[in-house]
């Protein structure tokens, strides 16, 4: 998950107190797998964002982030689109509120298989077609886009962290792409 | 349920073996539920088909049709909504091939709330958001377009047959809509 | 939504701190619609508990609470249920994670048409079959079962608020009973 | 896919129609994928039948059939569990009548991934809790009980042919537990 939103949510929530929280309450999240889609509606490619972590190791994560107080989950997937994908991305969000999955990450990797070392977040999945252009934004080093076949393959898959390689494998099962 | 396909379909299965198997097996519809939606991803308006029934009445009513052999459900999605809605359409086939239900049609009226004198039709059923020019086809009256609160007032219902106002509501839950 | 909640989970957040993050962040909650299933999967009734609210009217609600920190999502479930309906209830926790639909309350009535006074809350919803012996708990005076046809009658949807009512035609449209 | 509904439905539609029919139109199938569950509805077990083919190997499948003309989709459920798990399984039908994923068999393994020499089935998939006595019936010569990780192993996904060891992932990625 993304560290960025700490940086740009501040404003609205002091360190102090999202730190207090953090360790007290579970925080909601989403999470968005962009995707191209052919005019049939078939997952041609995977949009990975690649970043430098906290450790200082390289990783591909797929769009994600806090919900803010007040902000509709629709709202908060387009701000967090945006934010990773460039203001040009056209993400289109889905019709159907209920997320394909929920991702539970806890601070320790043991409870659920998503594993977030800063907090306990309960994050609710989509996969979000896009059909303009994207660019990486803000902290993020590159985005790509793979095959379904590719994103599964263990040099990709390899580079994700977190549990984040599962959610993908759901992702491409949800759109029935994984072989 | 339309009756063009009995017409453009005679070419890939004869009308005297349509009308035995009718009589012994359930047949493979799709019914696709077009809608125009925000950059949000709410849905702002229902697009309902306006038709001249068998019986010389005119009734509402989603795009549907028959599942070829050989055909891929998203390939015939998008054959019923192109020959539905015309050719500038461009229908958004949803990246997840299941249905959000599944519409069982019976010749007899009572048994699941779904009706099809001709047939047991087993219905997939999709909400699908439309961006394109819409223009009605072959022998449809007219294509309207509804809020979400006009497609289930009793003005519009009243002109659904078969169910399929139960459908649109069905659609409308999905989609976070019903009120 | 339920105040007990708000009590039984003073241990583990102080009264103070809820009341600060519940100005500054969403909650994560979990509601569950409990039914009565046939042999063949049919809703054939839903439970609704009966509780005197805050400002002293009746009203009829499902189980509903907060999701705690390094609570599993199906964890929280099981616990709310029994607590609203007794150690004896047996509930069948859905085997996908994913809910329904996802309701999300606001302060404010005129945001998402689900509204919560206290807090904004992101509430995970699900249907959960029930086949033990239920019997209201803690705070709730009953606990009454109502076919579907019951359930959306204005007698009964006129005493449920906050956008429960909603709910309950959302879940019913989801398990195919909406008429 | 079973051959066994094959002789089981000779009394409703003639053998040699059916080859007509098969040849001609899609034919509207359910699989179940059946699991044993914890308390907290996770799966614990999926259930393989042994079989042998047509060919002479042994195979591993789920419960898979056709639906009747007249039947509704829960009814055909029940039927094709009882008639592979026996009459003491206790299938736990879902409430929702969508299936989780559509599985498209078609003569040639290129189309989708899905195969069958016979025809092109339309397969409504489902995952189904069974709490009771299971014994194999009928063709089967056995059935057996795998964790998730043993299911989706080489060994058992080896015994799997025209695509369900595909739908086998699919229905673990459906609950959650594709790790």
């Amino acid at each position: 998950m993304s560290e960025i939103d700490l940086v740009t949510d501040t404003a609205w929530l002091s360190a102090d107190l999202l730190e207090t929280v953090r360790a007290q309450m579970p925080i909601v999240y989403v999470e968005a797998i962009p995707v191209r889609v052919d005019a049939l509606g078939n997952v041609t490619r995977i949009g990975l964002l690649l970043r430098v972590g906290a450790d200082g190791s390289i990783g591909r994560l797929v769009v994600s982030g806090r919900v803010k107080f007040g902000e509709r989950i629709r709202d908060s997937l387009m701000r967090h689109c945006e934010k990773d994908l460039g203001p040009l991305a056209l993400p289109r969000i889905p019709v159907n509120p209920a997320p394909f999955t929920v991702a539970e990450y806890f601070p320790s990797p043991e409870v659920s298989g998503f594993h977030d070392p800063r907090q306990h977040a309960v994050s609710l999945a989509y996969v979000v077609p896009v059909d303009g252009e994207c660019e990486p934004t803000q902290e993020a080093l590159d985005l790509s886009w793979f095959t379904p076949a590719e994103a599964i393959s263990p040099a990709v898959m390899g580079q994700m962290t977190g549990g984040q390689d599962r959610l993908l494998r759901l992702a491409l099962a949800h759109v029935g792409q994984l072989a």
